[in-house]
């Protein structure tokens, strides 16, 4: 099981671009084909329209991108059956060639920290992702649990640093010895993923930091130098290209942009509607897609976005 | 459907105790009759060990306690069955008059979050608890819609502030304009519970401070007088009824007192064990259950925990 940190490099040098597709399936949203005559309420058959959705959303974007990111709180939403349609989306990714990064932001203390770590990452897990997001409130020793398992299974783990909503600096923000929470937090995280570094130079412990805060993502690169750096908020939450081109390091490594419902639900933006329309939204994924592709090769620094066969391990 | 922190202050009345069972299920610690000649990796056959395991626990003490905390991770790590194990054991636990809180310490932005909340929270959700644990790190607009969905559907929601864990203190410590980041959060809570307080004059809106940080808890009992508070770290993790006495109020109200491995697993305490062992296990949680309200009730101090049926609404 090679490092998660190296495999994430190579897939974003293989296909050419930190594009991360956000699996967010919603029901109002789905195209009429896939809700069919699902009553809203019978959960296994909203399950899986779910399912299916991504799986068609997979087919499309798996030749384009290196990632997909599952925000398991929509499939949770459905109980029980909306897990196993999470599994069967996980597994489908993954041998489809996809690195998957579940979007669960789970922590617990201890044990309990384990047992999540367990649940999302590496083979012999229920939900088998190559990495997982984790909050950081509860501190250190509900951290490690996650690293451990990471390190020992070839997964990865994302710590929330700065996030992208509008009222996340409520306590991110507040400063404590000079430095805000998002700091400190993130010094934590740099340390943790530079004892971690594989060949390409970083670590499998990540950081989540948001499109729509581009003066921190420029001071977070910059302090984080091991860091893979997931960015939300891409897209529909605001964030635009040129707000994210401060993510990568000179080699336009070290970062993964996510979006998600601008790409998934392309057929309903204005821009798309007209050309797809709903009868043809996968269509219009891929559109969306090579249109998010082509945004970010135009600012990031070099290679790996320009769709050059990029170097692993780097020089 | 009543409010949340009315129908916990009853539950807690009519009890006399604000004893906490948490149902934190264990492969390697479940007794033998239940774990049978299952295999580990049989992940259906674990699940169903520890559906029928939450069954026994729940039938030994719901007549003695207000609720239950079932902890996810645990249930999650088994996958999809797990998952069902987990809906099947709440679902029992409230056919038996318990309240159910979901430690799940679950948070996300926006719609994400109220998706979480849908999953747990109310009548029509998939896991049908009472409250849920969640995580602060994600700011105002992460908690806000599980406070919005608790209330529309009578629920509530347990906010992390001083976790019991001994690396809790690496970010919740750190101190911003002359506060630490728990008492920010505190203060935070406590303005959303003040502004959703029932006829017992706690909110819907709770705060999770660990047993093991005594003085803190002294403080944030004074500065969160609408706030109920669950207390974990008791028993186990070191924290004794003399350090938890500071969570409750001059009526021995506001405060829940979890313990989780000292109940469910006593069998295998050394004072309990030769009296049951393994094979009377439903004997030592009862033992357990009755040895932490006598413990609780030497140092709460007034009526809710001497076993008079409490006042609601109280005097």
């Amino acid at each position: 099981m090679t490092h998660f940190g190296d495999r994430l490099y190579e897939a974003v040098a293989r296909t050419g671009t930190p594009v991360l597709v956000g699996l967010d399936p919603r029901w109002a949203q789905l195209p009429a084909a896939l809700r069919g005559d699902t009553d809203e309420r019978d959960l296994p058959g909203v399950a899986n329209a779910f399912a299916a959705f991504c799986r068609e959303v997979i087919d499309v974007v798996a030749p384009l991108v290196p990632a997909v990111k599952p925000q398991a709180a929509f499939f949770e939403q459905l109980g029980p059956a909306g897990m196993q349609a999470l599994a069967e989306t996980v597994a489908y990714a993954r041998s489809r060639g996809l690195l998957v990064i579940m979007d669960g932001k789970r922590n617990d203390i201890g044990s309990t920290a384990a047992a999540y770590a367990d649940a999302y990452l590496g083979e012999e897990s229920a939900w088998k992702a190559d990495a997982l997001t984790v909050s950081p409130y509860l501190g250190d020793d509900s951290l490690t649990p996650f690293f451990d398992v990471a390190r020992q299974r070839g997964g990865g783990a994302f710590v929330l640093v700065k996030t992208s909503n509008p009222g996340g600096g409520l306590f991110q923000d507040l400063v404590a010895d000079a430095r805000p929470l998002y700091r400190h937090v993130a010094d934590y995280v740099e340390l943790q993923a530079a004892e971690t570094r594989g060949a390409c130079g970083y670590g499998l412990v990540g950081a989540v930091v948001g499109a729509t805060y581009p003066e921190q993502l420029e001071e977070l690169r910059r302090v984080m130098a091991s860091t893979w750096i997931l960015v939300p908020g891409f897209g529909a939450q605001g964030g635009t290209a040129r707000d994210v081109a401060a993510a990568f390091d000179p080699q336009g490594q070290g970062a993964i942009v996510n979006s998600s419902r601008a790409i998934i639900f392309a057929y309903a933006r204005p821009e798309f509607q007209e050309s797809y329309g709903e009868s043809r939204w996968q269509a219009a994924v891929e559109a969306a897609t090579r249109q998010m592709i082509d945004q970010l090769r135009d600012v990031i620094p070099a290679s790996a976005s320009t769709g050059q066969t990029g170097q692993f391990p780097p020089a």
